[in-house]
């Protein structure tokens, strides 16, 4: 039984047609249409790169990575090397990962102490200056002493100056840090998470991972943290941490050609980007795992090691705190966790899960108010954000400090002389819950309101300083309960007479369910709160805060605040973490009004026509358009190449032919893979008019499913082997085309239908509170400045085209409702 | 552009047919189809659950519970339900994973504290017993008391009957071990953690994760590690696990009929059988990501987290070693390392992998001796593997103990008090380095020979154990240079005049390191060290140690010891961690030679003849064997239910007709899903001879791929999609058929060819070793037992249908060379 196809069939595809050439043919002619063939894939590859919001196609990258090995394994033939010389260019080849990768690591560790630094100084320098040298922070500059010391002098000696100075500075930071990033980097706004997890899942987003990106970022950052924004500086670190990679990796050809070696180095970087904002390593990777990777073998689990590794290493050597600690809060409990507390733990991984829903639920909604009246006050918003920060904060002990500071002191235990402004006595409690309460219940507020705004800004720490406050007051409680009746046979395990609730555990597990509940993961939470801390003896509640944290996230929503911005923004990315059952074939979502390319008899106008006039990213190349039998497929880069080519090399008339035929199709019986290849020349004179042969571009293997096939098994294909489009076949006929887009799209579609929302409700709301922003602020323009001002009204309602800022928003909406495939 | 074929590709695909006719018929004649179709479905998965060494297709598994979750939900349609009834069943069903993980975790924690209960006493009673109780080990015997107690008692006081003593427990014990084995549950032999992985990749092994495996495993494990045996708990641990989980998924439904499901599951096990070994639960977590699952998506790692919180909750609760701690060796290091020690990391590191390589290689070859020459002989080569074991371990005081204690002794650091028979002197010193060293080649050589032994045996701890002796030689040497040269620059970052160097810290990177490169695992490692011990400040030497044995193993090859039993055992598993370029089409790998029924026209005798005849899993439909048309898949299990269900109901000529039409083929335009469905019915009398159906048990969408596509994408397919079967189709028509196996024999070849190997010399080594044995064997039967023993030569090459204990490598083997798809 074997098929008439046969012979052709072991022609081999697209991305192997030249290697084989080389063994079939004579060496020169071969050679010459290699040069040919290596050229005309190198500029192709060169125009590919700057096509910004598209989706990288993981199955063609593949193909073309192979194509490039056999392309680099040839040349080595070329260059008859001497035996050394040859050893060590392999070694070097095969070292190359490495070397980048620890250059990234450096980098990212250099990058990251400079941070540590410059906040600590910006952060200090908003309450004093140190006398001996200003460029020194409180605790270099009283290096070895407790509590201050003489050299460190506050501005003034009366509060109010002090007060109105550190909300100046609040908000001079703050206004720099958003008018660098406005002026230079819009991307470099925000946390950077949700982008870099539609890069890494191969949408191209332009500028987003630049060198311009990762300079503001790494100044704007420090700056934002020192404003006192609510905001923290994991997420940043995962941005610029990537930046680095992606800078640094363009300067070595291998990953500026290949999109799959680069997605490696950046899931290594983000992992990085963690260790280093957490002295986290391990959590660092798994993080990338759980949260950032659409796509994790086992190989980038090993980078990721290897480079978050080096870059806590170098940080480690930096030592920017001088206490030969990664981070600034390592604890250590003196007595171990009793089973009656796994009541209060629970309490505790409600909240958190609560704590995520609620301040996900409407810091969405203040982003869509930002976006719609906002958009052009961003460095406005910002400063004035900063500015009722710090008025609110200043009076509250624990809000005033450095978050990661107040973390620290709320994570202590009691003994061992840690005391911060009599939080361990017991007739100051009552004082310290109101106390604790009121920061729990500013910072969410304060976390809703400012995440988002356009500096760097992440929510991990936040939410952590959150977790904190709460699960100290529930210790604070548990306490007094303990000490009013310690005989109770609740409390039986309890040493007599000796205590026995820590209430700083509770502080650290809270921290953990808020981090947990507002990032929906899991496992890398309980690493890094026990890299941070090191209270090894408390996993296992740890493990219960965030499982019952998780569980109560889950009877809301799948997705942490990370995914539900990818939703918000319409970025294209396909969830890993939902399984869906729609229970349609995939020809129910397929595109059947299909702009195909029949193979044979179409002018070059006409492919130019509808060139222009689309915006496809690939057509389909059928026989021809009533037969519909499919032939291959070609990539609009490819194709507008090939025009330009040829017309590069020669007048073409406008009526010439195009040929579309994949190799095994040319109408000679007896051809063979070499005239394939001489055919495969741009184009060939041979009637009256010209005709040009595209075979060349053609991919001749698209991945096609059956019309009838489930959709869920075409998601699978689309998430796991990752494919930007696929050819619905039936019986060799192109019924349609399916893109992840569609499946989005119907996606959505399922969502809403399943789950209606009528929003006029708070659209009215949302009017009725900017009506009251804009008269506010009229008034104040007419009180304060006493100046005539245009009506602020008007000017909000015109659309500004130059405003960068929410170029991603916009480009990636329109990318939503365009067409392009 | 409306396709002509849109109408019919609406149509749902086979799973999915069921459910639309609900809608488009009347309820009655539906209902009455639909029990008729969901009897068949439910059958035919009685059916397949028996297949044995098969592979499980992801894809149609994945069909079918969609198709079953409707079923359910029409189901509830049926009985109108109160209200809170049916609130109560469904959060019922959606809470039913839970619940069975968490009975499933509870058993493993249960079971893992009866281990370690049993195990410790096993080891006590070999060297005395209580006198107050017989059923305490020692340690309970002499509560409170340090080195010992006058209750316990040793069995003599003259040292040679203890030594005896000892030996003949030790013997005991492993004869006891492996006759269970033997006679009870074969599959509970050696570590099972090769197997597990290739179950969780889909492939079927009956028995494997039975009961009667559980149970043996549970009752021959603590009796082969108490037999001092150098074998670990941790590979058996993940293997009972596994089968607590299998076994008690059973009673639920939800789990026996879905495949996808019960993997994750098991899954979610085998993180908890580590978990409860190492006491670490992210440790488990992240080993069963890392090592055991080729697909671990975020769900099953957040059910993994909870199997494995559960199962250490239950075990810390049993506290089973009475110290509060999970597991046996916590400890705490005062000093921090320095930057100079890295150096010595590196040798620990290099050491890790060299030693990695070499026992993996040698062990390998042991594997194959056995299994050429010993196969019959297995309960007397444990017994006499303990025997040996007891008589060299006795005299080192490092051997003697049991591993996991001296590994707590070695991983100690000597301030503090902790010392063993003046390991910390510095008098002792050169005694210690030369006891260390005996104790690490010797313990290496008794891991080469007893892992794969038919007892339950891991070789996790076997490893970290020699890791720990050498990284204490190590140490110790450190500690003696710095002490002859402690003003040496090198040194220079040492305090002056007090300890510098902890020779405990290099035992722990020790095993470490040796962990690291017998498994070829990294961040679980790291992971587990840390949970174990506590020792958070050392992580970045932990990091870098792991780091370099890995690059060291990766040198010699990209698999540890599980991968390479797989290999070297033949299971059809693709792995993951392999990049491959074969630069080749699929087409040069599949099969041609295919056996396919045309759709129309085949007689049942002609159909049952090719069943008989051959041992593919399946049967591609074309629609005439000239035109190959390709119309669908069948099942080898459908066909032949069906075919019996229509011999059941009727008489069936041997000439009737098989008719293999997917529904969208029947001849009349006119045909409608009902119809359809009405003539899925077994069988219709059309003409003379019956006609039968088989239209109900088509699958009409398979997966296809183009001729040309690139291996690497079928692969990567076969990777992560997981069907069990590709069809090659082009243009329409059917011209090959590539599973696994035909993708995996590809792979050998070429990886033989690349890498040729010549055994014949080994071979000739093995034959001479045995004749020695045999020799040698034949000399003590007739000296010590003078009796007339027929010659063990003949008997030895007699082959033994009923032995067991290969089955599942003979199985296996068949497999590769046999021919089911």
């Amino acid at each position: 039984m074997t098929s008439p196809h046969q012979r052709p069939l072991f022609r081999p595809s697209v991305s192997s047609r030249l290697s084989i050439a080389i063994s079939t043919h004579s060496a020169e002619a071969g050679e010459a249409q290699h040069e040919d063939g290596e050229q005309i894939d190198e500029e192709i590859e060169e125009i590919r790169r700057y096509e910004d919001f598209t989706t990288i196609d993981w199955v063609q990258d593949a193909a073309r990575a192979q194509l490039q090995r056999r392309i680099q394994k040839r040349k080595e033939g070329y260059y008859v090397r001497t035996n050394w010389r040859r050893k060590l260019w392999l070694s070097y080849d095969a070292g190359q990962a490495w070397i980048v990768i620890s250059l990234i690591g450096v980098c990212i560790g250099l990058n990251a102490s400079f941070l540590n630094i410059v906040t600590e100084w910006l952060s200090d320098i908003k309450l004093g200056h140190c006398s001996t040298a200003f460029y020194l922070n409180e605790n270099f500059c009283c290096w070895g002493a407790e509590d201050g010391c003489p050299e460190w002098k506050t501005w003034s000696t009366v509060w109010p100056v002090n007060y109105l100075l550190y909300i100046l500075f609040s908000i001079l930071f703050a206004y720099t840090s958003a008018i660098l990033v406005k002026s230079f980097a819009p991307y470099a706004a925000g946390s950077g998470i949700s982008e870099i997890k539609c890069i890494l899942a191969g949408f191209v987003m332009k500028g987003f991972l630049s060198g311009w990106t990762l300079l503001i970022k790494s100044i704007g950052l420090p700056l934002a943290i020192a404003s006192g924004l609510s905001v923290g500086k994991e997420g940043p670190s995962v941005h610029y941490a990537v930046c680095t990679g992606n800078v640094i990796s363009r300067f070595f050809e291998k990953y500026r050609k290949n999109a799959a070696k680069t997605r490696e180095i950046l899931s290594a970087c983000a992992a990085a980007g963690v260790a280093v904002a957490f002295g986290s390593p391990i959590g660092g990777v798994l993080f990338s795992l759980e949260e950032m990777s659409s796509n994790f073998p086992l190989k980038t689990m090993w980078r990721s090691y290897f480079c978050a590794l080096v870059a806590t290493a170098v940080l480690a050597a930096m030592n920017p705190f001088r206490t030969g600690q990664l981070v600034m809060f390592q604890v250590t409990y003196d007595r171990d966790w009793h089973f009656f507390e796994v009541v209060f733990f629970i309490i505790i991984g409600i909240f958190g899960g609560l704590y995520g829903e609620f301040v996900i639920k409407w810091n969405l909604r203040a982003q869509s108010f930002r976006k719609k009246y906002l958009k052009q006050w961003a460095i406005a918003e910002a400063t004035f954000l900063a500015g009722i920060t710090a008025v609110i904060c200043y009076s509250n002990m624990f809000l005033r400090i450095d978050m990661t500071e107040s973390m620290e002191i709320l994570f202590h235990e009691c003994e061992g002389g840690h005391d911060y402004n009599g939080l361990c006595e017991s007739s100051r409690r009552w004082h310290m819950v109101t106390s604790l309460t009121f920061a729990t219940v500013v910072r969410v507020f304060l976390v809703i309101i400012s995440y988002g705004c356009k500096v760097p800004a992440g929510i991990f720490v936040p939410s952590m300083a959150i977790g904190a406050s709460f699960g100290r007051t529930v210790g604070i409680l548990v306490q007094a309960l303990h000490e009013a009746v310690p005989n109770s046979r609740f409390f039986a395990s309890c040493e007599p007479d000796m205590p026995c609730i820590t209430p700083g555990t509770y502080a650290f597990l809270g921290a953990a369910a808020a981090l947990s509940g507002i990032m929906h993961i899991t496992v890398s939470v309980v690493v890094i709160m026990f890299e941070l801390t090191g209270a090894l003896t408390y996993i296992l509640p740890t493990m219960i805060v965030v499982g019952v944290t998780k569980a109560v996230s889950d009877r809301f929503g799948k997705a942490g605040i990370a995914d539900r911005m990818i939703w918000f923004n319409g970025f294209p990315f396909l969830d890993n973490k939902e399984d869906h059952s729609f229970g349609v074939p995939v020809s129910h979502v397929m595109n059947q009004e299909l702009t195909v390319l029949p193979s044979t008899g179409m002018a070059i106008r006409e492919v130019e026509t509808i060139l222009e006039s689309t915006e496809f990213q690939g057509f389909p190349i059928v026989q021809d358009r009533n037969s519909k039998l499919l032939i291959g497929y070609i990539n609009r880069t490819e194709l507008k190449y090939g025009i330009d080519r040829a017309k590069r090399e020669r007048t073409i008339p406008p009526t010439s032919r195009c040929y579309f035929l994949a190799p095994d199709q040319t109408q000679t019986p007896a051809s063979t893979v070499g005239m394939t290849i001489a055919s495969s020349r741009p184009f060939s004179s041979g009637s009256s008019s010209l005709s040009l042969d595209f075979a060349r571009y053609i991919d001749p293997t698209p991945l096609t499913v059956h019309p009838r096939l489930p959709l869920e098994t075409v998601m699978e294909i689309f998430k796991k082997v990752g494919p930007r489009v696929m050819l619905v076949e039936h019986r060799g006929k192109l019924s349609g085309v399916v893109t992840r887009k569609d499946v989005l799209k119907f996606q959505f579609k399922v969502e809403n239908r399943e789950n209606p929302r009528d929003d006029s409700a708070e659209v009215g709301r949302e009017e009725k509170l900017w009506g009251i922003i804009v008269r506010v602020s009229l008034w104040l323009r007419r009180k304060v400045l006493r100046q005539e001002a245009p009506p602020a009204g008007e000017r909000i309602r015109e659309s500004d085209a130059q405003d960068g800022l929410l170029d991603v928003e916009a480009s990636s909406m329109d990318l939503e409702l365009g067409e392009r495939r």
